[in-house]
């Protein structure tokens, strides 16, 4: 490499750090052109400068690494406060005004770039969904390198450069995301160069990495299976040259790896040691080294503002000012704006500019799935409630087809924490594997160098890798325990987030929706008990806008394959389906699994002994497959113990439905939700999960009032499936009572014979299962009858 | 060490392993005296023999250590389901008995032991809080290193033996939890030594580092800062004497850091490169080698139950049998069932046995802390709404004191993922440090070696070490951003569920409070936009049973002091405080604040102008303190509009106090809640987070109809404080306009007046904020007036 282009290297980064000094500060007066005065400087200064000089750093020395080779590169900017630096190069490198003519490369595009930032009405302070070039939120941290990795699965010419803030490696995501690289596949799977960033300090304390010693960071990185490339100084001309040096050595090896391993073809791959870099530098470089006396650039006072009383102290002004000057915006942007032509020749151009990659704006590049078709998978149902499935398995063979369909245009992956097996979705290793890129043993089954299947005991990299792959345009599925489904709750929030936003930005394309299913659900936890009991995903998500989110309660086998089907049509969605895996009757045949997802919420009309537009005396509804099972025999019971009393059996299939359409999209419009559960009758409503979310999105029906929600009240522990309903009054026998409660005179003498039956029923129940450690064959081999 | 003790001890492993195997499949015919039939076997297998036999082998071999160095030692079952394991040891050494009776030393006691496993009344198959001498529930992989770490903070003479199985290890909690070790001071903290239990399998896959090789390993632990020694192979006898080779030498290896550490002092202490084990052996050790042609033993077929066809298959029937009797039980046990002599001698006797370690039963350590009183601490508010202050500021004066107050016992720390000093706690600095075992810099602040304060950016070990320091007798706080705490959803259902039950067993004496300080919170993240806006945590808690969990929303300086002294002195829950940091009116003297507390909810006299039994027009109520603010605007503004209208204000700072009494201790009488909230009149409810859960817990109230909550509507992004209530609707303004448009009438010709001058400031807002990027001073200088 030339001396010269290094220099021009350090102007690249010159002006990259003076427009992010910018967008931290003015709101006028861009180049400088006159002394910088209070009124030039926002009025609240919210923005971080810390981390921002570095990523200029590498964004600059990777331009000129895309140029040199014509790589594709995403660049994933793992520090939090990233923003500037992401919104400052894409400006430069013109993908920036592409998106957002109005902040273009001119001097009003200057001055509305400063004046956006962190400012109400503009943007945020972190790469976001607004930011070109962007797969990664840098709000909550821990993601980025999981994302980084989900992004070249399947993209073989793709590299994403991550950086990992020395803050951001302390978290429990990011520590487990370093073993990624043994599921990357060099031969079909594109390329991550992680890139620590030690610039020593996170809000107001040293970071741990930061502070090992290099024998350490050395061993460490050995050990997660890279080949730990050093760049460490201050001084920007040493800096620039080992920076070059490393990313040319690193493209070297990465580009060595690749070829060695197609050449042997993907099923002979091995794991290499990928290079990475660890980059020490000094917070907040090249800005003010003192303020008031005290140390800044090199320490944690750098994070935010590093000076900040700009409107109040002369000094604190003229700081700023020579801070800015510094950069010498003269010498790198022409007088209206426009960055100068030979530092503009430095950017890449076209779509290999990092911040216009298509892999960002995944939609893009999106393709929808080719559908198998439901029909031969689906369970033959010839009276319901006869036959038993297990409805995950069915599912399995649907997406066995489904990646078969799809397997040219590799793109679809399942994930999964080591549970795709044991939630019976097996029939997927008849085609595909599970990517394992160490050793494999003789004995060892479904495990090879290339598949479809990721699994890993870490809900944080399913969802991470998932994320990613979706954000680049492809699609899967993440299925899980219900239970611990929870580890990625704040995961889910962001990636939410970043749905809302991104589906009202007309650039970027939707992507395909995250959809999970959640299996080995609270009801099917003898096994593993009270740990493993928790149906509250479902309300964390409801809390999220009412246009991004969807959850499914597929009450058997074929419902499950009709909603499973529809959730890969969709998106910019993340769907939600809680099905279980053990054997339980089935109901509907495909063709009424098909109207009934349809209609979200209906009316079973062989459980129930009223016309469609009548008045029953009751309700039973349902929303669930242990529910619906427990409902439908507690309606069994209730019609040969009180064979006066009429009853609708409701099914709900899209729990939103229940929601008024005011308040979703997929609202039940009033009419028919007052035809379907009454104006004034009882309610018995078995549900799945906590009763409370039923209630919230009930709240506002006419018959509200009405509702009783049986479900999950936090009374779990080691015992038989259906004595776990039992103490949460979600059986049979407690919906019956609940009905027989509430009729008129509780159902009269019929009713307390009824009731004195069931109260019985219980403690034979009860006596049973403590003797014998089974349930009765009265409730497992129980058929519908009525 | 004598090979007749190596002889002993692997008898004593094959008892472990004969009690393990006897607790998964036998309810009958304990001592197999009788061939074995298929009437002796449960039902219903569901046990998890795996990982069993290697946490047999390193409790028989941590016993010898005990014993030979009077050591006092907890041990920490990561593997999930090492149930088995545990409750076998600890009915070997006595301690199991002790508690439980009819469960001890006697062939029945073995026969109880054996049924009572995982089944209908009896015990869960994990480690957990039944379970004698554990902290930690073996359910959700992840938080056994931090657990342990949490467990010898502050007790120098404590080890804590920390098996972390190696599916575990690949959780990110788990991975995160390694660096622990920079926290960790010899000189005055306990020692942790991290077993890695290489078995190779999770499920139903290989594990990751199970495939790693011996140099990567080594690598990777020797990055962490560990000095690891290897354990691997299958040959019992080989294994033992390498086992106690290295757990001798791991034991010499604290004593020797700790006795230098203690010579030089704790300000004088390094990090020393602790010793930790990888042990590598057979998954199913011991165990069959193959069923119906299948490796079993070595391979992930070992996972739960080997040979499950037992009662239909008379060769799986045959293969259990042949298993246990390998162990040659009548050369283990009496025929009465008792362990024979020379292997009862080989455990530790009283507090030394790992099933009786009082560190495991905190509680009964647990001494109640000296708390310093408020009043030096409280805000001097002579009128509502005159003075400013920021309530976290003077919380950290409180903190300061406390910590003073307890200084000798060495019982509270306070953790955070580097946000203490952002949220404004910093006054604890002023008498303690945050704990750094690295270099530390001249112009670092409040870093030394010994210190209360614990920070690091990681959510999970912030809850993972405060776990394990109150689950071995301490106190402490964990303050944390509101939105980021959803990282430990799944954590804090996991210590939920353990308080649930461990409050049931009587010889758990209670353990302190986990008290979570929630703060940048939503509201105030007008410098970090949407990604760091989400109050849903409480919803997430409250889904706990009602015993469990408590919810405040304090909202002021004084009523924050007094919530957290009252969390301090609880024992066996959660406390969940949500407050600001932001400069905010004070609205109660201290002694106001402690009525307020005591009441849970309260009219304020000042802020409404109706008697206390008298009937308002309209109830204007409030939660959270941005909330509180916000709704006395709308009161001082409606009051001046609408002069006749009479106005109760209503402030609720204990959440849970909504709830029926019926549904939670601290709900309120139902004639007190009609009393404040009136049986038919409009409430406006001003909520700091989601609405949904105020109707939630509002469920079944009188006048739960007229309840119109505005809250968050997850309509975040990075503006101004006040624009962001604005956005979500829960401003003054918008709260003035829901009263007066539910008011008779909507409030006549004053009414039509006042909506027309509301909706004018919303636009002048707006216009206002843009054009300036800060708040109007008519809503920043805004004062109580009224």
């Amino acid at each position: 490499m030339q001396d010269d282009e290094l220099a021009l290297i350090d102007r690249y980064w010159r002006a990259a750090n003076y427009l992010s000094v910018g967008q931290i500060y003015l709101v006028d007066n861009p180049l400088l052109t006159e002394p910088l005065r209070p009124e030039h400087v926002k009025r609240r200064l919210l923005g971080h400068w810390g981390t921002t000089p570095g990523l200029n750093f590498l964004y600059a020395h990777l331009n000129r690494v895309i140029r040199a080779r014509d790589a594709s590169v995403v660049f994933i900017c793992g520090p939090g406060h990233g923003g500037p630096a992401m919104v400052a190069n894409t400006w430069l490198e013109g993908s920036y005004g592409q998106i957002y003519p109005k902040v273009g490369q001119t001097l009003e595009g200057m001055r509305r770039l400063f004046r956006q930032f962190s400012f109400p009405g503009g943007i945020p302070s972190h790469a976001a969904p607004e930011t070109p070039g962007s797969i990664h939120e840098g709000g909550e941290l821990g993601y980025s390198l999981a994302h980084a990795y989900g992004a070249v699965f399947d993209d073989p010419d793709l590299v994403a450069a991550c950086v990992v803030g020395d803050g951001e490696a302390e978290t429990g995501a990011l520590a487990a995301s370093w073993h990624s690289n043994k599921f990357l596949n060099p031969a079909v799977d594109g390329a991550v160069l992680p890139i620590l960033h030690l610039n020593g300090y996170k809000i107001a304390n040293p970071t741990v990495l930061g502070r090992m010693g290099r024998e350490e960071l050395e061993a460490l990185f050995t050990g997660y299976g890279h080949e730990p490339i050093f760049v460490e100084g201050s001084e920007p001309a040493a800096m620039h040259v080992a920076m070059a040096a490393a990313l040319d050595h690193a493209f070297d090896r990465i580009a060595e790896i690749q070829a060695a391993a197609r050449k042997s073809g993907a099923g002979a791959a091995e794991r290499p040691r990928w290079p990475m870099i660890v980059f020490r530098s000094p917070k907040g470089w090249t800005g003010p080294t003192e303020v008031d006396g005290k140390k800044v650039e090199g320490f944690w006072l750098a994070h935010q503002v590093p000076v900040a009383a700009v409107h109040d102290n002369p000094d604190h002004l003229a700081i700023l000012e020579a801070w800015m000057r510094s950069y010498q915006p003269d010498d790198l942007f022409e007088p209206d704006g426009r960055l100068k032509l030979e530092l503009a020749d430095l950017a890449p151009k076209g779509a290999r500019r990092m911040g216009a990659n298509p892999a960002a704006n995944g939609g893009l590049r999106r393709l929808d799935l080719a559908r198998p078709g439901l029909d031969a998978f689906a369970i033959d149902v010839e009276a319901p409630g006869r036959t038993k499935g297990e409805a995950t398995r069915a599912l399995g063979r649907y997406l066995r087809a489904l990646l078969d369909d799809n397997a040219d245009d590799r793109n679809i992956r399942l994930f999964s924490p080591d549970e795709l097996a044991s939630n019976r979705l097996d029939a997927v290793f008849e085609t595909t594997d599970r990517v394992w890129m160490a050793d494999i043993e003789p004995y060892d089954v479904s495990l090879a160098r290339e598949g479809r299947v990721m699994e890993v005991l870490s809900e944080h990299l399913c969802q991470g890798w998932l994320e990613g792959y979706l954000l680049t345009g492809r699609h899967g599925l993440f299925a899980c325990y219900e239970a611990f489904i929870h580890i990625i709750d704040s995961m889910f929030n962001q990636h939410a987030k970043w749905l809302k936003v991104s589906r009202h930005l007309p650039w970027r394309a939707p992507i395909a929706s995250l959809n999970y299913l959640l299996t080995s659900h609270v009801w099917q936890q003898d096994h593993n008990g009270f740990s493993h009991q928790d149906p509250g995903f479902v309300d964390h998500v409801a809390s999220k806008k009412a246009d991004v989110v969807r959850i499914y309660f597929p009450p058997d086998a074929n419902t499950l394959l009709c909603v499973a089907d529809h959730c890969f049509e969709t998106y910019d969605r993340v769907n939600v389906i809680v099905a279980g895996k053990a054997p339980a009757p089935q109901w509907l045949s495909i063709e009424e699994a098909r109207a009934h997802v349809a209609a979200k919420i209906s009316a079973w009309p062989f459980a129930s002994n009223v016309a469609e537009d009548g008045e029953p005396d009751l309700v039973m509804a349902a929303a669930g497959d242990v529910p619906t099972t427990e409902a439908l025999a507690a309606v069994d019971f209730l019609r040969k113990a009180l064979p006066e009393l009429s009853i609708r059996f409701v099914n709900v299939i899209d729990l939103m439905a229940l929601q008024r359409q005011e308040d979703h999209p997929h609202g039940l419009e009033a009419s028919r939700f007052d035809a379907l559960f009454t104006r004034d009758r009882p309610v018995i409503f078995a549900y799945h999960g906590y009763p409370r979310l039923v209630h919230q999105l009930c709240h506002g029906r006419t018959n509200h009032a009405n509702f009783h929600v049986h479900g999950y009240h936090e009374e779990g522990t080691t015992t038989t499936p259906f004595d776990m309903t039992v103490l949460n009054g979600l059986d049979r026998f407690h919906l019956a009572i609940a009905a027989i409660e509430r009729l008129p005179e509780k159902g009269g003498e019929a009713g307390a014979r009824a009731l004195h039956d069931l109260h019985e029923r219980l403690e034979a129940h009860r006596t049973y299962v403590v003797a014998n450690g089974v349930d009765m064959p009265e409730v497992t081999e129980w058929i519908w009858s009525s």
